[in-house]
């Protein structure tokens, strides 16, 4: 099994980050081969740096779907906003999966209700519509930032995990939430630490989108073709 | 007031009719002023060619913003998808109302429920996914589509036009529709009428979202910067 | 274009401020004309006093419509609980609008998500419903009310005017609201001020029932006499 | 047990015809008194004449609580529409009761899924908000329209019937309806054979309203005067 | 009218105390049955416990409808968590009325919102659930935990009293709540107090199960036996 | 890893085709144990045979949580009604899968709307209720029964196939669905013919629900003890 991970962001060195992840989570006897975007914003934090990396990052997607004998038999969009996932659907044979998307999937499948913690809270807005969409915010309990940058969390300064750890107990304590996603990717190597500390599932998107990626290319499904995510219609040159 | 009309596609020919359409419903005391993207795909007809006419398309809405004094009080995005809406009210000082849920608000302040015909089946989910997001899902009587593609329609061919007006009357008849949205820029044209024709209301993007950009822009009214459409952060370069 | 302002409240001094801000408010190109509820309720503060001025309200829709080539293109109520909007369609070629529905939707096309602020919490219930009926519950943070009676309001005492301001500012930061809408014709006023302190829109229902109500005679619209919104039948004498 | 129904329909002889059928509801030592509005439209019809009907209603509502003593222990409002149900409670202590709604909560109990079958269409969009409204509209798998005046059905035409029995099977078969709810007065002594015939629960609203307000004023409950529902102020003078 | 009052809890004691109650709060010219299930656990505290104690309870279901001319005309399931109501309509010919679901349709019909106030947060996500699944849970402004056991509630202790009234308060002030569903059988006693003290209805379920269910054997209703509710397939011995 | 697979009926021929399918099924390096309820009903087919069988598919679960260093990794409840899935999770610290949620999710990540195929109308209702209670319920086009029973689907009889395709080309052409769930365990062999021959993903429950399994134990998930999923409190014996 082949399991196509595309970072939607430039930045060479948040890749290299993502692909050493995803090598970690990759589900038994899946190959992991990780690209990001060639261009656009070095980092995606809002729709128009959202809106200006799709275009790249589709650029990946169609050339790994071309790979013949050897394209990927499934991709995962590495970007918690799931940037870009219904278009790239649509130019994918393979399944796509979003990590927003499947940390928020995961996370109803072993709790009745479950809290985003991310960082910014600028980043709220694309997640609440996401879990909208997805049919998922009902069993959301509640959205939640720590008001730290990312470059912070990155580092992993004493105030960033103090904030993480402060919204992570509200979450729990005052939402009601049953386990915690954690809806920034730099957060992904505190998962396994809150998880023992709060006695809880602590789920971050990286893991989460391996596994069911692997899961779906592992049933044999593929992306439909009909209506949503059809393929787009050749045009005449401009 | 000035109030500027985008075209995400990249076909000229379209932008001059989109001039000349959106010039003939200005409001009152109303100057309009519409550009075209000026790359991407010549047309837009699904998530794929969306995501790539995007960027193009905020660069007009960026340049726009930056004319100072001459900048728009309004802009209008006009594509029935209201492509780029949220990435466009991310950059914009001004409002920012797509054509597409220009047409269903106007609706839902003239009939209890409506419908909305378009060209292609392949349009409805997005269209499904808008109406839901901006709350008028529950309002909306039934989504159609005429089985005829856009070139048919503006064309005007007795086939298009015969099936046009055989979902207009199955939306009326079998769906409860008590107004009709036109979801396809090709079909404004046919506004007037079908409006007669039928006895109740036919909405079309172009003057609706003309309409609504001049009633927010006379109402001194400007995108919110807190939150979902704050402004982009700046970006080290690559 | 010739646009109605009812007011269903039979105060008259309440009228007079009405049609002074109404005026001011008029779209470019539009004449205006003022009418008050001839009986019912001096003011409306709840569903017996809105179901008691609801037949004079109709009243002067009727007698607006009757006036052949001065009928209004446009009627709007000038309550914020929209009272008896649907009757009021019903009796209407014109479009109909209340400053409630009015103020809401304008929010959403200024902000993804807003807050109403109104007077007493005994106006609440309503607004919440209407919202609810409207579809755009989802897109409001939040409900509040300042605690203050409407005079002191229409005053301006210090008190009011401190409780309409700390209720602003918990909307923004506790609700996340990007938005306001300010649910009591008395706080009109304040509107400008409160936008330039808070730095974003603050949505007063006079306003945007004008622009909204221009906006759709503007664009040629009549309410749909299909379904819910068809003429009453006539009645034999009782 | 004292339960008063009130009619908001002035028609005479549509009041007789409800007090009969709520004094052969009546819950076992509950006493019916059946009043009807003094003025107003002969029948309800949508929007119009339920905005003109109500104050007169209301005056009956209050005349009832007036009694002292006497007062009743629960209301119920005869009208599908359920109209001015909200202004009631304002003014009762005692619960209030709509036959509409009555009919909805009963049918949720004894079946997972009803529909409704009506006279006319123009009836629907009423019935359908009011369901949104209760919450109920989720477990409502159609609304249908007879097609028949509401005189026919009262005369009992044989086409009336045939027409009345055509809509039930459909509910039944292609809505997968579990239970019927009679949408209209004049269905109501219907329903024991419709029941049998067809195999299934149908229920009609006075039954319904009757026995619910029984249930609530042998319960001892009464309306809450917090919120919604509190009582309105007094008003000066006009 | 015969009325069989269900305790799916294996405690003889409670079921004792339920008959008592169930006596107390029957309606007029109503007799009342209540049995017990005769194994399962002694008391139902989540999703486990209510799993094993259903068969108990069906097998009471049974019984009773087995008895020809003196099979129950209603059953009540005198369990807050309506465990087992699905099942049991299957089972039976006459209605049957969760006590959960009685009290929560009662506070929809005398306040336009209500919050439950239980014993334990453990009970909270059943409860949540079957509001969402009844429809109400838009009409349910809180769901609140007193944060002491059952045991302690059934012995009054004055931490227990004071826990209860603080959370009642709390609905009120700060859920905006205008009536109050007590979720717990040990706190029936408590109701008639705790509406004094409030000024607001407070229902408990028992009085509101009675009540439902006499008004549905009243009004002739049956459980529909088409759809979600027909008899289980008869199978072949094992 | 090791995965348990809990047949909640009671035959033995069915828990043998579940253990050979769930073999072919399981996911790279798992191994899978299949067990199958030694009491209850040979079949659920509906509510009453679900709430018989679950104390015996509970005790399997307990039995496979005590095995120590051999305690699955993972359950998979092998019945498309997710029968006793909130009580399972109560008593196990894997994380457990019902079929039924298993391809829901799956399809919602291959398709942006999906229908059930199921064997008959009986079955729907409970299907229904599972998807609106994990959110699915937008994303789902159409519940369709194929109106033949189980056994000539496991037979394959041509009339039960004829329906079957029948049925899944409905969904695709009239529903606008874009991926079919089968509801049905004994359709699983039917899936892949039915995907090459319609051309969209076709999904059935026990290939979905080995492989999300897989998933959440591959991300090293458990289920949350917080909340709804916390384990049962010792009872007193009785």
């Amino acid at each position: 099994m082949h399991i196509h991970v595309v970072n939607p962001n430039a930045s060479a060195a948040m890749t290299e980050g993502i692909a050493r992840a995803a090598e970690a989570a990759a589900p038994a006897g899946a190959r992991v081969t990780t690209t990001g975007a060639a261009g656009g914003p070095l980092s995606i934090e809002g729709p128009v740096d959202g809106a200006r990396a799709v275009p790249w990052m589709l650029e990946r997607i169609e050339a790994a779907e071309a790979r013949g004998a050897d394209a990927p038999d499934a991709h995962v969009i590495a970007c918690f906003d799931d940037t870009g996932l219904d278009a790239a659907r649509c130019l994918a044979r393979a399944p796509v999966v979003g990590i927003g998307e499947a940390a928020a999937h995961c996370a109803t499948l072993v709790a009745d209700r479950f809290a985003v913690v991310t960082s910014v809270p600028e980043a709220l807005p694309v997640l609440r519509g996401n879990l909208a969409r997805y049919g998922l915010a009902a069993r959301c309990a509640g959205l939640r930032a720590a008001g730290v940058p990312v470059l912070d969390i990155d580092v992993g300064t004493p105030e960033a995990l103090a904030a993480i750890r402060r919204e992570t107990a509200a979450a729990l304590t005052d939402d009601g939430a049953e386990a915690i996603v954690l809806g920034c990717a730099g957060m992904a190597t505190l998962a396994a630490d809150l998880s023992e500390e709060f006695g809880c599932p602590v789920i971050e998107g990286i893991s989460a989108g391996l596994a069911l990626a692997g899961a779906l290319a592992g049933a044999g499904l593929r992306t439909s073709k009909r209506g949503a995510y059809a393929p787009p219609r050749a045009k005449a040159a401009p």
